[in-house]
Order: C-alpha cells, then structure tokens, then sequence
C-alpha cells in the first residue's frame, strides 16, 4: 500500500476546530488508500507559551529542562489529533520522537537526525492505523535524553521519516499554496510552481524563500523522497519538489532575504591566509557566514566583504575588528541596511548571459548592485534594503515569470 | 548519605515564584547533607486545562491518548523546576515516569505501579544531582505506553520511589499542616497529629480523611517508609506517618466522609448465595462497595444495605434493581443524604466500652446512627448528611481529642 507522511504545522492545529480538520484529511487520504503517517507541530503560539514560562522561572540557559519543557507541546497536539482521528472510527496511535525512534544527536535546541529506528510506526501501519508523530522532538541514544531539533525540525521530521519508511510522498501543508515564482507579498503577479527540483529547492531555501527549510529538501534530495507542499486550508495541488522535473526551467524564481547584514574589512594585505585569519575566528564564534566576496587587489592590498544573520551581527564585528587588527588590515565597516536577491533555475547553467541580463535589470531600475555571488543554478546580487521590493518586482517581470508556461 | 523524598502537589508549582520556592527548599534540604528527589504534579489547574482541550476536541473517550495528553503537565512542571534548581549552582536533572523507570500495568487513566526501576534516578543522586521526578506517569512495559496513576497517583509515586531508593523519608508536601485529629473547617479546636501508625492513617483514608490516599499509605507500610506530612507554606513539622509510634492513642481520630450514598436492598430471602447474586454483579459493573450491612433475618426475609461512591450510584442502583427481581427481594432504596463518621485509634482494640461510648455520644448529640461497621481499630456509623458537623464536633469534644496530650 503506497505511504503517505503528512506534516502539518502549528497554525494548523491551533484549536480544536482545526485538529478535527486535519483528522478529517488524513482519514480521507487513508481511505484513499493508503498508509499515512502524520507529523504534527505543537499547537499555534504554544512553543512561545512555553517560552515565556521558562523566562518567568529563570533568566539562564538551561538546555537540557528546555528540551523536556518544549516537547510537551507536541505532546497535547499529538494526543488530541489522535483522539480526533478515532472519533471516525480508524485506529490511531501517538508516538513521540522518542517512541517512534527518531534518533538525534545530543544538541539540545539543535540536534540533527542521525537515524530513525521506526519500528513502532510500521507495527502500527500494519495493524491499520494512522499514525501521528510529534515533530522536532527526538531522543539522544548517547545520552538518553530527549532533543528538540531547531527551527525547521517538525518539516525535518516529515522528510527524514518519509525517507524511512520509502514513503511515495511526504506532503507538507501550510499556509501558503505552494512555492512561488516569488514572494507574492511582493509580487503580485507571482504564479505557484507546479514543480521544482531538490537543487533549485535547496537554492531558494538558502536564498531566502521561506516555506521549506533547507535540511528537510537536503534529507528529500539525499533519499529521494518527493515532497508536496501544499495548503492546510483548502488542501488543492501545491507545488511538488522531487529529483526530476518535467521541464528544466532557466528560470524557476526569484528569492530574497531581508535578515543578513554585511561587513567589510577594508585594506587587508594581500598575503596568503590572511582570509583564514578572519573567517576561522568566525566560526569558532559560532558565526554563520553566507556570502564571501573579495576585490581584486590594488596597491598590495584588498577588502573583503561578507554577509550574516542580522541576529549575529554584533559577535561578527567583535570578531573581525580582532582579526583585522591581527592582520594589520585598515577597519571594519558594518551595513544593517541591505538585501540579497537572487535567481535560481537548473536549466541556467546551459544558458549564456543570464547573469548579464539579471545586472541590466536591475540597474534599469535604479537598483545597485553591492556583492554578486553565483553557483551553476543561482546569481545572487546584495543591494540596498531599501530596493528590495523593486528588485525582485523588476527580475519578476523581466524574466517573464508570471505568464502561464 | 541519607535520601529524602519530597513530593509537591500542584498547588505548590501553581507558578513561577512557587516553582523558585519549591527549588529553594529541595536546595536546602540537599544542602543539609542530603541526596534529594523530587516528586512533582502538573501546575495547579493545568491537568483541568487539558481535559477541557480534550473535549473540545471529543465527547468519547481515548484512555491511551488522553494519558498522552495528561503527562504532558508534568513534563512541564518538573523541567522548569530543574531549571529553578540549576539557578542555584547545583546539578539537576527532570524524569518522566518512563525515564525514572516506574512500572505500571497497563490500565490508562488508573494504573497501579508493578516496579520501579529507578536506574537513571540513582545516576543522577550519584552525580550530586537534585533529581526531579514526573509524578503520577509511568510506563506499561507490556504495551510501551504512557500510562497515568489516577487520583493521588503523585503521592504514590513519591512513596513507591521513596520505598525503591530506601529513602530514610518520604515528604508530602500539602496545603494544610498535616494530620489532625479531625477536619480542622468542622472543628475549629481539631489538633494536629505528631505521629500516626501506618495501620491507623489507612483507616483514616478509607474513612475520608482526604491528606493522603489509601494506596500510598499502604506502599509506605509494605515497605516501612516514613512519611512526613506537611505544609508546603512554611515547611514546618507536621505529621509523622510511620510504623511504629511514640504512644498508642485510643482514639487518634475522627475522619467523616461525605461522598457517599446507601442503597438498601429490602426483602431479601434469607438463603444462601443471595448476597453473592447481589455484590458480584456490581463488582463486574466497576462499582466499589464500601459498607456492606446485613440485617437479621425476620420472618425469613432480611434486609441488606451498602455505602457506594455518589458519582456511581446510578449505576449501582440500576445493578441492585435488576439483582433485586433476580433474587426476589422486594425493592431497592436509595438515598443520597447520608454522612459517615469513623473513629480511629490502635489502642481501641485494648479498650473495652469506646463503641458504647461513641453510640451514647451520638444518641447526647442528638444524631441517629443507620449503620454501624467496624475493624479492630475503627468504628465507623453512617448518619444523617445534616448531621455530620454535629456528629464529628460531638465526638471531637466527647473524646477530648483537641487536649493537649
């Protein structure tokens, strides 16, 4: 019997109304028969409830208690989706991350999945139930503790539980209908995707496009496991990302991020491993770095610019005016005020000129470009944060990609 | 070093700053010199909260996923107060049942505790920790399920965890200052208890006294653990429950209870068997028999009456009547208004002449007595509901109990 993994989010069990709403889905797909298999968040703002609970109790950090504090939000969503899935007369079981083997590693807040056991999910398939499972929670077998797995973790869940099982699809709902040409709070003319490839997922996600994570397309990708994301509210065809698609499109959208920031070391010696001066101290500072641009030296020295999550920008410029003066470099310069925009399609990488079309837009629209970063399916240019809105209109319009295809 | 196990109900994690004190007292008492566990229910009315979600959701019953649902309290409960009890510079560490190795059967919603494991608590006292315990959860090995314990199934985790670890104690902390010789809102002069014998607060417990439950004051007997009862708002000494006391009291006390209802059985044939058609039925219906009173016989026919919960008497009326036409009797009455009134006191059973007295105090007080049960350290009469303030405070002064001994 084909296997079907549901994941749905918080916003879509927020209230009773909306549990026996997604027990009503999943019953309907099991009488279409199949298996399925349901991943499920912790109710609405229950997460934050939790949150400020532990903030009323301590002003620390205690990592481990606040795993075992936020998975009982999964907890309360997955009993009662579960006792809503029985009142239509199907069996049904609630696992916890624990329960039905999601093994992690030991991080607590941001553990990865290093493998899922899942026997108690296939015993329950076999005896005809739909089985719900609670999302970002998992277990360490080193330390015998439960993990929750960061942001992103329930989709993380889905997938890597999909690809377990060789399930046919692991379905994502969510408030959105699918993937988008581009973000249509910014374009209104954006048309839904039909279909896009694990790679050009894995572009946009770490480009910006929020709606899946790039460690749930990454574990997709790796076990080949389609993934449909689609609306939790009227539940119509949303946008499939699998391995292969019909057509390679040259351009499949436009993503943009508002939440990096940029620094730039100025006047650094253009000596060898003068860069890994800066960028090693950046990562033992916990620092995630996106883009890495540098000049062209001029006179015997260069500078260097990169981007990181605005939320980490002060550590970051700790970070490198200690490195700049450690390497004789001339200052450090930080600029909350930008975006990155980019383009993202597989069939670019046999298609000349892309790139050239992609500056005459944007600067035919007064936007100047800051940083420009490529890979073979994606060009992303930082420009102002004030020109965000028209750069990603422009590139929308410019390629044409809100006709009909 | 000595273990002491404290147990703290909901009311005393009601919220944040109850959480700090609850902290600050096992910090303490570990401080003294000795390895703490701690025991701990849901906050306050968060176990009310989620059966209210729960029907919203449903109006029929889901035992295994309601005791998902219920063991999400706890879970919440113990993390922040591990978290509380890190604050203070010492290792702490939250358990769920499961973790803590506690055994039950598989009964969702009233199991009964078959084990304890207890490996991980042990760890944790070894390593200085203060471990912290979910109480009233445990775990089916035979169904790996998360199973709850039913009411006062916090205490009985905390004496059958306490009997497991060979604690030296086992603390229950409450909202009142621990035993007294009778309900302190009936009689204002009531006095509390030092000491009470193991055998002497189980007669209590049948006969109402709600500080503890039966089953936990009968885990602490089979295994001879203390418990100290007492008041979780200045922690001052309260009542000592144990095996052996200082001096054997005639009367230790006077318990009432009324939450129960009589069902008279009248005319019934005075052969053998009757009585077994009339109890074994009910027993099959879930319905727990308290008092059970036989007339003689009269004329060949006899009457027969008996005490039930008020919350199952519908159903043992509904048994009675259909158990009455089988074996001929003449009719079944019920009445709801009824009080029962029980002495205690080890030392009655050396003492000629306590029933007489207890009868004759009634009769001075005015209060009719409908039935009359005893054991060997308990004499119990059920009167008029009406009359139940007279009848305790009658007894109270009659047997000088608010004395100073």
């Amino acid at each position: 019997m084909p296997i079907v993994v549901q994941k749905y989010g918080g916003t879509s069990v927020a209230d009773a109304e909306r549990i026996r709403a997604v027990a009503a889905r999943a019953v309907t797909t099991q009488k279409s028969g199949n298996d399925v298999v349901v991943v499920v968040s912790a109710m609405g703002k229950s997460t934050d409830e939790l949150i400020t609970l532990a903030s009323e109790v301590t002003p620390n950090s205690h990592p481990r208690e606040m795993d075992m504090l936020l998975t009982a939000g999964e907890r309360i969503s997955m009993a009662l989706l579960a006792m809503a899935i029985e009142d239509h007369g199907i069996g049904s079981m609630s696992l916890t991350g624990s329960q039905a083997g999601i093994l992690t590693t030991e991080e607590h807040g941001h553990a990865e999945i290093i493998g899922i056991r899942g026997d108690r999910v296939r015993e329950g398939l076999a005896e005809g139930k739909v089985v719900i499972v609670a999302g970002f929670q998992g277990f360490s077998p080193e330390t015998r503790d439960v993990t929750t797995l960061g942001r992103g973790g329930s989709d993380a869940t889905a997938v890597a539980l999909a690809a377990t099982l060789q399930a046919d699809v692991c379905e994502i709902y969510t408030d959105v209908d699918g993937v988008f040409t581009a973000d249509p709070r910014l374009v209104p003319g954006a048309k839904k995707l039909k279909e896009i490839s694990f790679e050009e997922m894995l572009e946009m996600a770490a480009a910006g496009a929020g709606v899946l994570m790039a460690r749930s397309v990454e574990f997709g990708r790796r076990y080949n496991v389609p993934i449909h994301v689609r609306s939790s509210f009227h539940g119509g065809v949303g946008t499939w990302v699998k391995e292969e698609t019909m057509e390679e499109a040259i351009i499949r959208g436009v993503a943009h991020d508002v939440s990096e920031a940029k620094v730039t070391v100025h006047g650094v010696p253009d000596s060898p491993g003068l860069a890994a001066q800066l960028f090693e101290p950046l990562a033992e500072a916990g620092v995630s770095v996106d883009m890495i641009v540098q000049n062209v030296s001029r006179d015997g020295v260069t500078d260097i610019s990169f981007t990181v999550a605005r939320s980490e920008l002060n550590t970051a410029e700790t970070v490198a005016k200690l490195a700049a003066d450690a390497i004789g470099a001339a200052g450090v310069d930080v600029d909350h005020n930008i975006a990155k925009v980019s383009l993202v399609g597989a069939g670019m990488k046999d298609e000349l000129g892309i790139a050239g079309k992609m500056f005459r837009i944007l600067s035919d629209h007064g936007v100047n470009i800051e940083m420009i970063s490529t890979s073979p399916i994606r060009i992303s240019c930082v420009v102002r944060g004030d020109d965000v809105a028209a750069a990603v209109q422009g590139l929308h319009d410019g390629f044409a990609l809100g006709e009909e295809s």
